[in-house]
């Protein structure tokens, strides 16, 4: 990711007043979270989540302080903590928390601590994929959360809201419900909000905005590998109000922007490619989704994790479409 | 995987025209199955196919077609495409799914789409395994099959047939029937025919054809092989009919070939260490169909990959068994 | 690890009788069941083992001086051999062995190869993790045991007791039973007794004294890692008669002793960093436990292997926690 971008707080290149340090690095955080590594972007990410509700726009902001302050605590490098690398999963584990666990005071306490622990587990991952130079993208953010969600099976004072699917063992799928226009509107924009767990048209909108203050690129992605996921997930023959929620969108969404817009060198061949590993991504997020089922727990930003990774590794025996300088780092 | 071997359609050393060169990789791969860099062994391979079914026999060629003509257009090293590197995984995936789905347009749609993808795992995965100097083997064909099959419990028009495993919880085995002389016999040959899921003696014994005019070695090994899982799976109780149709060979076969004929150096040391290996792949298979139950979804080959990347990792802390040189690439 | 560490059979520092090396390193590779190369501090867990049960300390004893010898066989660096490195792997496969399969004459054959296996994976494990200097820890015990129990679905000659869990799928948990003082000083000793699988104070009062001999950080370290992980589950909720057990307790000794006592810098930073990584055990042994109930295999010490990896890899990242050198090896 971009480590010099611009920022809500200062002209660029114009050094930043201390004391606004800190938060313009948790306002990049949220900004991460689709890659962007800009406060303005934050900042639109954030209003659109307070537009759908105060408690997840809270918990992002609260995630992404107390993660972004513990990489600082622990003497991290300065430089990634600044381009909000540490606040992206952060602000992802609070709104997850919030959204499948009931908001009382024990969950609010796992906030915090779940967030505390995305900055280590953001590091170890730093750490463990710094030999191949690829991004760890939302990884930490998936497994500290699944954490916490498998553990209500053991902790009797963990309730979860009645949002995570119910374990259960797979059975082949049959259509259902016919896809309109209405779907597709829907399903596109929905499918962009979803990347922070918000179905709501109207966010969706505001992310898209949001890119589009960062990077032209970066919005056209965004919107194509929504639809990307839609029209794949349509012609499989999935869920109609799955589609319409964006359930196989969001996943798509941050595939296409990494792939698309930061990932690879740009060209024809990286266009096809992107667009393959897009398709694959809604393909990938049907099996995870379905391998997780016994567990009770969702395929979060999964199966885009391990799809970029795939496909940004593969590229180093691919010279048509592997960037000229891969990007360490997120 | 030996680069240089003997060709169908060239005398060894002569150049090939350009022609017969994609044809002839095509077949490489087709034989890589097996760990055979060798277009003869291919085409015995897919002849023996072709005896059980005109159509895992068109499977088994479009999918090293598709994945092969992949690994060129994007660029891939042009030995390892030569080598039949990027062809095995693509024919394995081919072949799983017209086993496992009905094999209607949408089904070869996915053939072709996961034909594709199969070359761009392999090349993933041969970066992550650089470090350890370690083959690739079957990998990109099991994680690219068992996404498609799991994907089934969400898209509507994906079509199992009957032949996936239901998806249940693991339960306790009981001996089930008696192994008499003809579970043997069949059992023997099943196990080899079944690395490409082809439950017939007939092409078993193909298949074995086609290793003697690759290597004398990997023959002897891929019956021994057999044998082992066999022996193994009936001592410790399996039922007599997945004794029968091969379930506990193919796996074995596998691990035989790589430990005792390619990965390990020659030596007493060795056969017992190649012997463990094959004895531990039995178990691993049981293990491993076991984990997957949940799921609905076979093992596929990964007990052999996962048992065969432990011991040529270990290899290297054990200078008795470890080859002079490991060959790098498969 | 520590390489030279005081043994039962030698003065420090003087070269030890040919015959008596083999049973000091059977012995100070029970010790490194807690890391702790010491064959005093393994005879007192093994003295441990025996007073709670025969069968365990045979198994113990047995799997420790098969997993050394095979190292020996394969021709292992014997420094890491003399440390006890190929021996705490073995000795804790053939005690879960033997606690969860009925101690027939195939559960002993199995017992054996197990062991055996258990130093091929130690092997195996040391290479893969040596980019990133991370601890191997009980990863081959983990992987090796649950292939066993999972094949037990396959295997209608091995015999599971009724120790293993029945699988199912995971629900919400409910407050059971009240903790009292007797909860917590019950739990607090089988917390350390059940490293080994042992339910009894007695044998957890005989550990912490082989870890006294040994080192009296160590000793603190898992008596407050035992307290934590009790005490997280007392206030998440967990079920009373499983927090006397010790259940939620013996990943957190694990822990607290690896990060407490062995990698990390010692300092207020790596006390707090510490303390983290023991809380997150507990939640991680809650969250794998789950994760694992339609499987029908227990935790085992798998959430200790994946909090130390984690907090370990993400050291590299914090100068504050990051050990001068960080020790590799086990």
């Amino acid at each position: 990711m971009k480590i010099s971008s611009s920022g809500l707080l200062s002209a660029d290149g114009a050094p930043l007043p201390a004391i606004l340090e800190f938060p313009d690095s948790v306002l990049r955080g949220i900004g991460q979270v689709m890659l962007q590594n800009n406060s303005w972007t934050g900042l639109l990410f954030l209003i659109g989540i307070f537009c759908n509700s105060t408690l997840f726009g809270l918990g992002a902001l609260a995630g992404a302080a107390v993660s972004t302050a513990t990489a600082m605590v622990l003497g991290a490098d300065r430089s990634r903590v600044r381009a909000g690398m540490f606040g992206f999963n952060g602000a992802l584990v609070a709104i997850a928390l919030l959204y499948f666990l009931e908001p009382d005071a024990l969950t609010w306490t796992c906030v915090v601590f779940a967030s505390l622990c995305s900055s280590i587990v953001m590091a170890a991952m730093l750490r463990l994929l710094q030999f191949w130079q690829i991004p760890v993208l939302t990884a930490p953010f998936v497994l500290t959360s699944m954490c916490f969600f498998l553990a209500i099976a053991r902790f009797g004072r963990l309730h979860s809201t009645h949002l995570l699917p119910t374990a259960g063992l797979p059975a082949s799928a049959t259509v259902e419900g016919i896809v309109t226009a209405s779907t597709v509107a829907q399903g596109l924009f929905n499918g962009i909000a979803q990347v922070c767990f918000q179905g709501s048209v109207v966010t969706g909108i505001l992310f898209a905005l949001g890119l589009l203050v960062s990077s032209r690129r970066a919005c056209a992605a965004a919107l194509l590998g929504s639809l990307t996921g839609l029209v794949v997930a349509w012609g499989m023959g999935a869920a109609e109000p799955a589609i319409r929620a964006g359930a196989f969108g969001f996943n798509s969404v941050l595939t296409a922007i990494a792939l698309w817009s930061v990932f690879l060198r740009p060209g024809a061949h990286s266009l096809a490619y992107g667009a393959v590993a897009t398709i694959a991504t809604a393909v990938a997020f049907a099996a995870i989704s379905a391998a997780l089922e016994p567990l009770g727990i969702p395929a979060l930003t999964l199966p885009f994790v391990l799809v970029v990774w795939v496909f940004v590794l593969a590229a180093a025996h691919f010279p048509r479409v592997r960037a000229a300088v891969i990007q360490p780092g997120a």
